[in-house]
């Protein structure tokens, strides 16, 4: 392992995050409010990211080292990013910090706050802008901006890119991930101008896109989108969280003209199918719930849009909705966004390619001498990306289960404990029971929130960077 | 797909069956009950075996008639071995007769009995005998008391076998099913005669045997094992759990005096260490229960052997212990028993072949250009060997996860419902809350109960059988 090359990355991403902190340092200075946790904390992260920037190393950069690089990286964002939330005094502790900063960075939204709206603006803007830096990763923002670090980018991106296949769109990656920003800033900006144009506050609409675009679902309500009571905002933002869940190579190719091929994609029609049956499932479920069956469906629309995108925004409290319809909830939990989006969890393409896999295994077994492959998009996906496929599922769900059993020394009940890791290994905020959409992560214990920490940044780096850390061949200078 | 020969091993299976419903008839004539439910019960199946065995088939066994037949026969078992409780009148409905004697022959042991106490002993004696029938499989004892079905049995095997690995003892797969049958009937007397000694009757002694050497869990007292508040009984009955989960075809090892080479099993190291590990964990975790350390370990020993095994009995209420203890049994249910014995669930040495893979990806990671195989019992694992395992492990979370969203239309809580899903396609018996130990599954609807069979013979078949009988290909005639 070539430490110094990971230390040198490091600390030239610490000192973007140092800079990213000057903005809401200014909101601070706009609402007249006291900027003491930024000014305490900004020179901190330059001191520490400067030195460990002077490392001097080559540029051999090897799939090790950006994956021990991408893991070492989210964990001191999130260990930086939580001191100002810390000096604001608002938070108990400061692992509650650290959990909510860890919440941020990943697009999470888990929050352990029990009410968000006596939080100053600053701090209100910090934790919803961590969602929109975390939302394509902050890593890949340091590469556009830091073109010295262009030759390394591939593995890094390997490692960060949420998804089983990377599809560059063009060969250089630090210009592909110029395109990507510009779709993202794009949209997100078009996200604040509609909110805007239907009434919402210019504050609150730039905040709520930076949490909708980074699929990240922190409000600066404490009903969440619910506290508005407008059907507007809710449909507006539904809108948002989908197109926000989707592969932004897909926007890439409609820019080219493309756009048949883009409506081609088997990950796009899978997501739509899910999308679509869950909000009618829904709808049928809850009807008796509401006054008119548009507003049940309005409200299913916005969760499924919502979990699915692992937003986590709530426009109502689904826990209070029946089983089925919640439990729905928890399966797309599990499901997630499209590979190549903000989104989390396993990723939509993942859970197709196990699902073509399960039934070429079954045509098998009726026609034993028949070719059988497994496609997608019309072309064969090798076997070595099958198996990575696999590996990722089952280390998901082992991942799941043990972490499960390490939240339940807290005694909550099953469906708490069990929601609440899926969530958040899934970068989804809400889950049952205690930790619904109106309730919050301020129960767990410091040991548990640490562990649901650590699943948040687990499920947001697709799990192998983290076991690679957590490795002890890993540790060895070479 | 050879129908004919699939309706004729089909009818031959079932004549099986009405010769072993011969055993609670003698029974019921001993205690001087009733005998109309098994003698209405025992024409019917043979008219209809009659009438299957009738057609006539060359026999080109391929894997599909070999799926399809074992997939048939455990359904009609259940529907036909349902019938002597149906007319009992002791069942509420039909559906729930299906769903005790599927139960039962899958060796699940969950039971929608409020109350077993009041029911005769005949029908008792039928219910705890489908475990042990159901135990080695009903079609492997076809096999061996059906010769002429000799040349298809390798396929039959195939598709019946638990666990990932078919490690045929002697060349001729009839012998070795007589072996495995005659360990299996000398570990059962075994039992009965230690239960006996100890001091428990002896129809007490058979019945509970027979669901131990099943692991299936049905008890003829409403408190299960505990009803006794007898410890030498769990002592006895905890070892023999255990000696059930392990792969028999380590016994005939040791009857060939090759103890040292059964002792290397990778698969019965790995059991044995999680074994321990829970018992300590659990024993530490619920010792402020129980009045002294040695009752709290031998609570906790009972319940994981039982757990582990998939057998289900209860030495006391486990839903009472704290969450901690709780989840850990239900980690315990995804793992089951060993490949090769009579237990379920994913099996030990299919999670072990999956803790490799991961860390074989791991090791990829850090060393790209080593070479690095999984091995088990120190040889290496084909590829496609370990392609099964994925597809097994990826089809059962899937559908337990389906399962749950159908179970959850009865509207009762994630870790109810939940539970019962895992519980069922593991063929354990208890999960938590609701359907605890000392609950029951009489309170889910018809439909759920459907569903929940239905998971007892995916789980009990290794899915792919079910999933090839519901696939449209599979019914195209050929």
């Amino acid at each position: 392992m070539n430490f110094r090359l990971v230390f040198k990355v490091t600390g030239k991403s610490l000192m973007v995050e140092a800079i990213a902190m000057l903005l809401p340092l200014l909101v601070c200075l706009i609402y007249r409010e006291d900027p003491t946790p930024f000014l305490l904390t900004i020179p901190m992260i330059i001191v520490v990211g400067f030195l460990l920037s002077l490392f001097q190393s080559d540029d051999h950069f090897f799939t090790r080292e950006g994956f021990f690089a991408v893991a070492l990286i989210w964990l001191l964002m999130g260990a930086f990013g939580a001191l100002p939330f810390y000096f604001s005094g608002y938070f108990p502790t400061y692992i509650d910090c650290f959990f909510e900063a860890v919440s941020g960075f990943t697009t999470t939204g888990a929050s352990i706050l029990t009410a968000v709206e006596p939080l100053p603006y600053g701090i209100l803007f910090w934790r919803s802008f961590i969602h929109w830096l975390g939302g394509m990763g902050v890593l890949i923002l340091t590469i556009a901006l830091l073109p010295s670090l262009g030759a390394r980018t591939l593995h890094l991106m390997k490692a960060e890119s949420p998804g089983p296949v990377v599809s560059k769109l063009v060969p250089k990656s630090s210009q592909s991930s110029k395109i990507l920003y510009g779709i993202y800033c794009g949209l997100t900006a078009l996200q604040i101008v509609v909110l805007r144009l239907a009434g919402m506050p210019w504050y609150d609409s730039i905040v709520h896109s930076f949490a909708t675009a980074g699929t990240g679902g922190f409000s600066i309500k404490n009903l969440s989108i619910a506290a508005y009571g407008n059907p507007a905002f809710e449909i507006i933002i539904t809108i948002f969280m989908l197109l926000f869940s989707v592969n932004f190579s897909l926007y890439f190719l409609i820019l080219c003209g493309k756009v048949r091929q883009a409506l081609r994609s088997d990950e796009l029609r899978f997501f739509l199918i899910l999308v679509a049956g869950s909000i009618v499932l829904i709808t049928i479920n809850i009807q008796g719930l509401y006054p008119t069956l548009g507003e049940s469906a309005r409200h299913a629309a916005f969760q499924v849009g919502s979990i699915i995108s692992t937003t986590g925004f709530a426009s109502t409290d689904f826990n209070l909705w029946p089983e089925f319809s919640r439990v729905l909830l928890v399966l797309l939990m599990f499901v997630g966004a499209c590979a190549g989006s903000t989104g989390g969890a396993i990723k939509c393409s993942r859970v197709l390619l196990l699902l073509r896999c399960i039934r070429r295994e079954i045509r098998q077994v009726i026609h034993p001498r028949a070719v059988n492959v497994v496609k997608l998009d019309g072309k064969i996906v090798e076997e070595s990306g099958l198996r990575s496929v696999h590996i990722f599922f089952s280390a998901y769900m082992f991942i799941i289960l043990i972490a499960t059993l390490l939240v339940s020394v807290d005694n909550y009940s099953f469906g708490t404990t069990f929601t609440a890791v899926v969530s958040c290994i899934g970068n989804i905020g809400p889950g049952l029971e205690l930790v619904g959409p109106m309730g919050n992560y301020a129960l767990f214990s410091g040991f548990s929130k640490l562990i649901l920490s650590l699943c948040m940044i687990v499920g947001r780096l697709e799990i192998l960077p983290i076991l690679v850390l957590f490795s002890g061949n890993a540790w060895k200078r070479s």
